[in-house]
């Protein structure tokens, strides 16, 4: 829990495939790059989902997808990572380059350096 | 795991206490703080520190307070929560009121509302 035991290029392949898996309209092509990203018993939270395992993942992506035809997440930063943690930050564009929402994830990795869990949040947090 | 079954409340309490745990300068006092604010089997990383357990993590505030006297940590954000997770953005200044860092945390609390474990970053995700 306390090295980073993790390949920093691992974890921007993960990543990567994270987004491409977001990105992906073929439902055989999101599961292979979900397979890569996320470990099996993983979970992702933001504000207006919680699916806890990787295929509960998938279904939410296909949804949100089937909600906003053409919509890209795009990684707005560079990988922050410390221990097995990662930061960034990201966009949702439409087709005709309107913003949709922005907002971080902060994860954990496995060894591989899949992601175990994402945990989103949308905008900044507000001022005190 | 879906549901809110934390009083926001019982969050703003454990949230409070762990801040003030950072500020205590007399070890009985941070102990009690800790208590209130960390389930025992905690974990409390930034990318100085990880902390396994509710003890340890005192003595990682121990420590700090140590290398910083006079160093206040401040939260610079409301609370924003889903689920079972919170983000909040903080700052540390310093007694002459220099600033010496900034960050967000991003936490998971149990059902009584105590902190299960933090991920700290510091600054801002560098932009792509």
């Amino acid at each position: 829990m306390t090295d980073i035991h993790t390949d920093a290029a691992q974890i921007e392949q993960a990543v990567a495939d994270y987004f491409a898996a977001f990105n992906e309209t073929d439902d055989v092509s999101r599961t292979a790059r979900l397979r890569a990203a996320f470990v099996e018993e993983s979970r992702y939270s933001d504000p207006l989902s919680d699916a806890a395992g990787r295929d509960a993942i998938g279904e939410m992506m296909a949804g949100v997808r089937q909600q906003y035809p053409g919509m890209e997440v795009r990684r707005t930063s560079a990988i922050d990572r410390h221990h097995d943690l990662v930061r960034f930050s990201w966009d949702i564009v439409m087709p005709d380059g309107s913003a949709l929402i922005d907002g971080i994830d902060v994860g954990r990795v496995a060894e591989d350096g899949r992601l175990v869990d994402i945990r989103g949040f949308f905008g900044v947090a507000a001022p005190v």
